[in-house]
């Protein structure tokens, strides 16, 4: 795999932002993958994200980054420069179910998801297997036994042990602390099994099922502190018709789970989100 | 287009249910162009549509009904018996945005929506041309003027004088009181622009834009009471992203829409829906 | 899992047909979880499909198919009656790709896919350890080493040893002889990485590029010896856009692969699939 | 309607290249609306719209050319840089079938196709109503009494006479001869009624009821010498089944045209698609 920096910014819009940046970006002979822009018409925001050949540059990461500070210091930018090689740790947080689990280990196993996944945390012994069989570490933290308060402080632990930088829940139930949500603001991406709004909370599927709705759908989002309320990331639905049981709709939205979760990590991994107050630039 | 007979059925399930009815057909020689059932595991209840080429039977409409009456009374059925050649009549009650009511009144033009379009009623005046150009009398009902309470009561008035069978509100953007809502219980069709239940009530694109949902979408329901909570008969979902605004949204939106709505017409007009409870069978 | 058979039946469509088997199910008191019809309007083929919960039946099994067997000959059906509790033995077909094999294996291991896999057979020795993980036998077959002739007829073998029903070429990249297509026939089938007929034969993918189409998609069909020619019995599609590479495609692509490819098998497996001359109809 | 300037180049891809566009508009002061980039990494060709504030910027559209042009010259530029005020000149071409005529009548009417539709020209005096309805001559071109060639000869000439700068073809059902296709080269856009390359040529809804595929669609493209064969712009797909008859998919897939056809139009008017070889870049 090809190696690349990318260059994440946002900033508020100016006349003669891209040009100072594609300046730099040429005197440096940068071959450029990708680029994408975005300006919030509501908000005069500008989001920008370049992908460049890492050999087409004559400068280290670092040496980019010391250069380029005059340039993010005159436009006041929020900014980012990541080198496609360096792996971002991964946990990931389960429960019993394990679609979403199987499906992200696939995927990275094949090379799909560019990243490290340095444990598996779950609240019960069940997946155990699928650890082993990645030979990564499982973690069994027990909430029953160990109370909740002291759960979530080993999982904590956990994730500072293995210098996580992205933690992922992929269906764990568990409903993390506000202090947690907050240390892993933007770090810390969930799947909801419903089209979010519609049915945030307990049993999402028992809820489409009731109100009758003919699509099913989910949700990858950031954690926050609200409860199903962080920035959405990425949905997908399906249809569905009165001879769904809310049993068939947890059948065929785990569909939609995997694919929105495993898209909005990869997303996410490849520096291709910017959160922007309450809502996602996605320069999918 | 060929006369068919349609036989709606819900009832309490029951073993010989289905041969009893079946039994009826077959001894009047009925040509089943399609048949659907459904039993609803969680209430018990059974729901069948036939669709009955109507030259296959020696009966008419009447007899067909007094001879079926027997076997509806043994099994408790809530049925009805229909003669595709019988129109329904429809009005359609708008604001402002025409592209609802054009997308309707072309396929009613063309045959798609089998019925006959008696009147168009809305607030505003804006919209007459398209009634003149279908030869279709249009009544302004002047909210400002009139006040709500009366403006209502010349609506239904106009519903009265046309034996309007089927109400659809294709973008009307007043709230039906009560009295109306339940006065044309099952028999008045609503779309709204959003995938409900989220963002329900006032401006949904609006809202969807805030809360930075992936993809917009509409719903077709029956109107009840409570607003925007009544049975759905057909959603539509579209992606969106970042770049788009709320005005994007809504150009976009308006195809699922028109669709959502023309779907869910030509389903009721079929009889196709059933509503049970708050939800719907639709054999589609 | 509740037991149930499942009865599926087509045949000439004729008056009485559905009273006669109607009438049967009531006289055993058959409770029906499930029932389907289908008239082909234009070859007056009539389609059939029953589940009924075994326990509602004082029949076993084969009682059921012998007092069946008068109404069958009567209206000269093509019937089946099978019980969802005697699996069906399923091989799977790979090559090196471990995208439609992981995902069937983790369907079949959570209970989803309701069937026994009794053999992995591939061309490669590459997938071994996902077999090994889930305890199923995996077969090697060296086709460099043995020349097509003898690897297809050890495949042949093999089948025959698991008496295998259904055979699944989950991205088997070779294509089998005339005779055993013709052997499996209705019991053989393929995930093609296109949505048909577009982009028959090899690489499915490039040709779209090439193509510059905005859609790519996956098709799950059965075997026959023409070449991405049998019936089709799922279909999933996705967009794209020119910034998708021919790589891009072929990782977006799997997520079409694998939810074709897993809901053609799930229909296959519960009878709701029936071939009629090169179509299906699917009760899904 | 903010009034905008739509610069849109294609060249070989360059380092500099940006920066010398984003100078370039910087010393101008220009604000940018938005802004998409592309490359082939296969053909190493460079793709770029922006879209600015035209009262931004110090200048006439004729003094940007002008000045403009060595940046242009310097890099081997194909470029255009066209004023959204003004309007394109349409012709419809129609047959008999209104749906997709009767959808851009409507979104032009309600500004959302931004364009002037000068003239509809027809192969059946059938639509002219649609014509006279909004006020737009209707020119009945009879193929049966003026035979072929002359017919075409005739609609030329009318293009020329209403200096027509974009030919759709709304379901114009005659083959355009190969001296106008190359005439009317990335000017002419056509839709056809199945996801292409399935099911080119006549009667593609047929083709689709006769090969069983479980999707139907619509393709919008540009019209060239080889039929169905020009560059893609827009598809749309829809899910069907064993129980839609080719009427059903007739009537089923008018919704994927319109839509199709209608996004493929507002994208070309926006000045947002370039075509390269036989695809399209589509910065939607």
């Amino acid at each position: 795999m090809q190696q690349t920096f990318r260059l994440v910014i946002d900033c508020p819009d100016q006349v003669g932002l891209v040009a100072a940046v594609s300046q730099f970006l040429a005197q440096h002979n940068a071959t450029i993958v990708e680029a994408n822009h975005h300006t919030d018409q509501q908000t005069g925001r500008f989001f920008m994200r370049h992908e460049i050949r890492a050999d087409s540059l004559p400068l280290s990461l670092e040496a980019f980054r010391g250069e380029f500070e005059p340039i993010a210091d005159r436009y006041q930018m929020n900014w980012r420069l990541t080198d496609s090689h360096q792996k971002q740790k991964v946990a990931l947080l389960a429960s019993k179910e394990s679609h979403c689990l199987n499906d992200l280990l696939h995927r990275w196993h094949t090379g799909e998801l560019h990243c490290d996944i340095v444990c598996i945390i779950a609240n019960h012994p069940h997946l155990q297997q699928f650890a082993d069989w990645h030979d990564i570490p499982y973690h069994w933290v027990d909430f029953d036994a160990l109370g909740k308060a002291q759960a979530f402080s080993d999982i904590e632990h956990l994730l500072d042990f293995y210098q996580v930088n992205l933690t992922v829940l992929a269906r764990f139930m568990q409903i993390l602390p506000d202090n947690l949500c907050q240390r892993l603001a933007g770090k810390a991406i969930n799947i909801h099994h419903s089209f979010l709004p519609s049915f945030a909370g307990a049993r999402p599927y028992q809820q489409a099922y009731e109100r009758g709705v003919k699509l099913i759908g989910a949700t990858c989002h950031y954690v926050t502190p609200d409860l199903d309320e962080g920035p959405i990331i990425e949905q997908e639905v399906m249809r569905i018709s009165h001879s769904d049981t809310a049993e068939d709709m947890v059948r065929k939205g785990k569909n939609c789970e995997k694919q929105a979760l495993a898209n909005g990590i990869r997303y996410h991994l490849e520096e291709r989100v910017i959160i922007h107050q309450n809502k996602t630039v996605v320069f999918a």
